[in-house]
């Protein structure tokens, strides 16, 4: 398994292609350093061990030891710990851990790859294509993202159906070395922090749309790659440092008539697999989902517990019923997800019902990684108004550190900020300023915002849930109570 | 295992202790007939030879198959199971399946009166009772019932804080032959239809409180009994016949100066005991309900969809919405019983920590359990308002079945009531009918009334997770997120 | 005016065709003695000198006094006082005085008559018949009742497009003594007692639905009129008898093949009208629940304070919440009435913008109307839970009141029913009777179902707000502020 | 009436007592300008003829034209003015007016210290005080700000219990030439842009507590005075300026030991009107949040109606709920303080009842002005959520200004940003980036902080509202109908 520092060190050595406030910059670019420490904290945690067996996984590909974040789910127990790992890894590092969009990816794709050639009668290579990554990706301990998002143009419209045909990417060329693919992918987390991109279409394809039923893999700094990115960390502080600084980076993604060499394509004109890919990534990814929710709103739950400790009001009922709604929120969002491993399998929901499926990779169950993802994006929101409920309106108006460091200003600042005399005035001022950092920040408004579309917004979990469910059994149960013949 | 025959036939035979309306009743009067053809089915689906490996299972007393209503779980499988099996019952009978409460007891009664012997160093026979009790329960198939709930008197008072001692069940006396009780306990779900009644107390009770601790099991129409019974089912039908017609009844059961024999006594005086038998058969109830709930919840959802159908907007968006959110509520709910299951063992939170208890019986885990079952109830009312919203005012208005049947009016009311022509008029009359028992029916009310608190009222559950949650370890993380040293 | 004694003695005298339970029925039916008393009541407290300058008014066709429930408004002050004696009277009553329809639909059809004599250039005589009809309604004191709702059959389509065209009542021939009228209406609220039923389209209409614009009033018991009746009242005590025991009923009122004399005729084939007439009667009839909900609410909140008080947790904080939810939902819905009353004025939004219509009718602003009937209806349910919430389970096992009186069992419920030591066990038990009769019968399920679809679902209101409400100046302000420039 | 130029330039002049991020700075300091843009606009506003009659007033002190934020209210036409003049700013400027705290204090403190006077049998000349005050006030037409909230320790003990007393700013000293205070006043919003400071007390006080019950003003410069001040305004634009660019700046203000003389004094010791004070500045300023929180979701409004046309969703029917419950939230706080005024009188609810109180300012209704600030302020978050909704996740990841002007990402970003072919590129980066403000930024989130608790949390409205209903006539009520008799 590969290390930190090489990871680092590899992502310098990459071409510059990034982009950032109009100018071209490095991948370590300081406004980038969050998002990079965090991806690294992938690497030291999964070193440590006493955390091997949550964070590392034998390959059924190489028989080798790698990192989880590589492997091919085999079974309910890898689904199990994925789904742990997760969550253990946000625990620990107060945020998005960012590296799930690859391993979701990747086990999507080995579905559909395989179930593609199986259409195709194997005049198509795309999962030997696969295999070939997926080994060099676990080999090197590869960090991959997933470039799903197109970015869509009228939504009232089919990708066809737009008056720009790359508003949804696209195959352009069909060529002896490759395929040449236009168009653009946003909201494509740490795609600059990435080694590989994994690109997949965003929903499902009609006949005519062949042509958007691409997916493939290129390294980040591919030629006709560019990345416009937007960085997002908390303010760095000046005095009151935090043990662990970490950050996201969102890549807008432009693929400008992209040579993909053959043997990196695994999808090319199947435009009936293509809604079966986005579903399948968003599966695996909700699956994720149902593990790193809890820990972010574990994190909320202890904010909200500590600051009515600080304010003397611990023992108040509506400090109670605050935190059993949080509670339920991060246990019903992992008893689904938990459910949803347990209950997975190798086989899909399918026009033609449940079917087997894929390799071998194991599935996920849709409805419990769909209802587990939507309740935790439902609550969004209303856990900002639980935290700005419970601290009160100085999250918007707390001054400035340096005037807590200021020798005129900071005995005022000290003395007045005093809750519980039991605390120091330090711990307090820290307490409030995770507040606000929370509340009243471009970074904990952005966390926000990925709370609830993070990996399908909850209207899409709505969908796949009513579009999933048998609900005409339900109706036959109260045809038959009712004494309904038809 | 018993028939349902020989099941009635007891009841018959029983004392004729059961008052409804300011009379004595036999227990096979007809306002109860519906309750008592519920629990007959849990005899008649057990011995079906299909539901043999759900229903049934095999007695770690005895090693004989009983019905599994008699079991003492010693597996994750037996949890599953327990939940699956109400689950499935309440969706063939289209509600509440009543034997829950006596399995769900004897779970409970097993592991503290085991725990009671132990702290009172064997002095005591609490278990020896219970066991012989328990043989002779899985060995003659019995239905038990659980009386729980005391009237509880000032709300805000204890229970030797009274105005009356009596407002709690107590100890009034110890004799040799055994020891007299005195109380009444509310909302006896089935006690009437039950062999057995199966006390405990309702809350922790402290040092004073000594009297109140007590636990036992008495026939139902033991010498002092006295059950006062409000019987509720749908309004049974002159014309359109539903093919199962349930029904409950629930016993404002008196215990008036009682006298339970030595061997029928589980816990006399234990009151560090007190508060955890209450909370271990809320627990295990808890647990049942997420498997009842979820399936009450799938007929409402069947109800929705087919009156969507019926009505010609099964499409409409806001339709989606409605089953997607109802579908959360069921799957959330079962999910989390589910992984209450999984993360089950045979320990138990309790002031000490987390601790080994009884002997080896099977707990699900308290925080899934109470997520599961709070979720359920808060949405109990959201439930009726969507059935309430989706079939618009005909389920109050509803003209009488009569008219539907008269010569004069059928043909007015047949021509009218016709939304989609493809359905029947009298599908279309039996789908607005079931809505009209549900919503607008005394059955209906009481119905939505045990979906809120049956089994503990949402209010419960909350203080139940916040007590039992590991909120300081969240403390911690944020702690060390945000730097706080204390 | 009219007294209520020779109100009730007019429905004596009327044409037997009410149909209950597949027989024919007299109209002081026992069953719907219920609703004669709570319409007599309208007559009974306008006659009493204090009530005069609320329940009253100068009619500004005869110079008149008048019963309030017959006047046509000529200002604010008139939109004011009927919201204030609304909420009175159904403070009074304990629930829908019933009275409301009547007047609502005679202020609408005063605008649309006039409106369709001007589409017309004055070569019809709505608005002559219109006036005669009000002068004598006027006169006479009568009781209106308004059939607005047609069955509608299949929801995603049209009237035109039914497979039945009688799913919406329409004109089925027109001969020199009147327009003949086929179909049915649903929902007819107090037909059954009421004089006249004033009947007015349902939807907007579409060129094709001409014959389907129509609006008229007749005598409740017309040649050709049959209703079938559902009648709802709360159970009658046998001993713990209450001072006002109200009632409503409903008819499913068909129109078979039914002669309208052209002198009775308001609007007969402008398609143009239906929808405005359809419209204005919803807006009027909003106004009315802007006065009724708040007064049913009012009775909840009391009801939850008593039930607090009883039970010793009147000072618990959630009880609190629950006390300030239910204030908010009661004088929300007011003062959008109340300033839906105060914005009000002689004009009306039409496709070509805010127009002067009518002879004068006051009409209240349809925005503010429309957002508290909906507020209103959204919160039925809740009220509901909080009720169930606050009483526990007791609303739904109690047992009957003949328990409470039989020797046998009476000690035992009047010990173990205490709660506050204070209150006698009668007034405990009435409590919970009351709770029961709310939740726990089906005239407390018709209430809630009244409660969610009475004068329009919320559903209703939103299509009327968001198309009524000027959301392209609000898009204006945006492009401003943000500096976009079309 | 003064010019916003004379403003300005008054402010230049004061004390430099301001300290921003450990720095002393100007007033007129570039993060404030913002700021002070703002209520520039209240000038420059009242000075356009157009707007006279609703920004300007007639002084009852001086019979002169004033501007409407100077005037004490003198009826209930000046309450509705006041409203419409804060919702017509607040749309104005696309965010908080801030001046209203000023003519809310100012409107407060006439009512108490006329009433302190009459306490003390005129003994003290508080009303005098206040007098000269408001004359010069208004004849100079200041900028005041409310000094209100104390930062309170810990929340569980009263003022004189705290570990240090001068957690609630209190009086230290009564000397000849006035009264020395100490303390901190936090969330004193514009404190830095305000002429003159208003202290009031924040909460009821005990008789203890006669130190704590103090009420003056002073300049913001005065000595003694250090305001550490948090600026907070959107983002600056390089490119795509808009054309008001507003902001907020709150103090947190420094009283160490300040001498204020007798003659600015408005209350010194009578704890028994602390409370009232705190009250009566809250309800006028939760009455103006009945003006300005209708303009802010109008804002919201026009961003979701016009993010749906360029998304091409807007004829979805999720949107037009969407809408639908936006409207409501304006409009039902509109109403709210609409009827607040109308039902506003020259009384107040006191521990005695309803009285007459104050010199004849008008004060609105404090039920009505409380149930409308308190469902505006529930809503505050989810009407955040509904703007990230109908945006999906491009306010998070929108690249930065400059990469939309860099000839190198400028083509890439304008063809990938399209939606509707009709709306240009700059529009549409323009309305995203309006997102993003509000969304993804420390201005936008301190500006929902704002919407929660500014003026109150909604929790202190529940309080209020309970605390001034008339919630025992209502249990009457139920008794009455339910037959119960004490």
């Amino acid at each position: 398994m590969r290390t930190s520092e090489k990871y680092v060190k590899g992502l310098r050595k990459m071409r510059r292609n990034i982009r950032i406030g109009g100018e071209t910059v490095d991948r370590d670019d300081e406004r980038m350093i969050g998002a990079i420490r965090t991806l690294s904290a992938t690497f030291d945690y999964a070193a440590m061990p006493e955390n091997e067996e949550l964070m590392t996984a034998t390959s059924h590909l190489s028989g080798e030891k790698i990192n989880r974040f590589c492997h091919i789910h085999q079974s309910t127990d890898d689904l199990h710990k994925k789904q742990d790992m997760t969550r253990f890894l946000c625990q620990q590092l107060g945020g998005c851990v960012q590296r799930c969009m690859g391993i979701d990816a990747l086990n999507a794709v080995s579905v559909v790859s395989y179930e593609a050639d199986k259409m195709n009668n194997n005049q198509t290579e795309y999962y030997q294509n696969y295999l070939k990554f997926a080994e060099r990706f676990q080999k090197e301990d590869l960090v991959g993202c997933c470039a799903q998002t197109d970015v869509k143009g009228d939504r009232s419209k089919r990708p066809h159906q737009q008056a720009d045909p790359d508003l949804y990417l696209r195959i352009v060329e069909r060529k002896s070395d490759g395929v040449v693919v236009r168009g653009a992918k946003a909201h494509n987390s740490e795609a600059a922090q990435a080694d590989e991109i994994l690109v997949t279409p965003t929903r499902f394809l009609t006949p005519e749309e062949g042509d958007w039923a691409v997916a493939f893999a290129l390294p980040g700094d591919w030629e006709g790659i560019t990345q416009i990115v937007r960085p997002a960390a908390a303010r760095s502080r000046k005095y009151l440092k935090i043990p662990f600084e970490g950050g996201m980076a969102d890549s807008f993604t432009i693929f400008d008539n992209v040579l993909v060499p053959w043997d990196r394509v695994f999808l090319c004109g199947e435009h009936l697999l293509g809604g079966p890919l986005a579903l399948l990534f968003a599966l695996f990814h909700r699956h994720s989902y149902t593990g790193c929710k809890p820990a972010l709103t574990e994190l909320i739950l202890g904010m909200v517990a500590l600051m009515a400790e600080y304010q003397g009001i611990a023992q108040a009922s509506h400090i109670r019923d605050k935190l059993a709604e949080i509670i339920m929120v991060i246990e019903l969002t992992y008893a689904a997800g938990y459910t949803g491993s347990d209950k997975g399998s190798t086989k899909m929901m399918t026009p033609m019902g449940l079917q087997e499926v894929g390799p071998g990779t194991h599935i996920p169950d849709p409805i419990y990684c769909n209802v587990g993802r939507c309740i935790a994006g439902e609550n969004a929101y209303h856990e900002m108004m639980i935290l700005a409920d419970v601290a009160g309106g100085l999250p918007a108006t707390l001054p400035y550190e340096e005037d807590f460091f200021d020798e005129t200003t900071r005995p005022y600042l000290e003395k007045y900020i005093m809750r519980n005399p039991e605390i120091s005035a330090e711990n307090q001022h820290r307490l409030f300023r995770a507040f606000s950092d929370m509340l009243c920040s471009s970074y904990g408004g952005a966390a926000a915002v990925g709370m609830l579309h993070g990996g399908g917004s909850p209207i899409m979990e709505k969908i796949a849930i009513t579009g999933q469910y048998d609900i005409e059994a339900r109706k036959k149960l109260v045809k038959k109570l009712a004494g309904i013949k038809d």
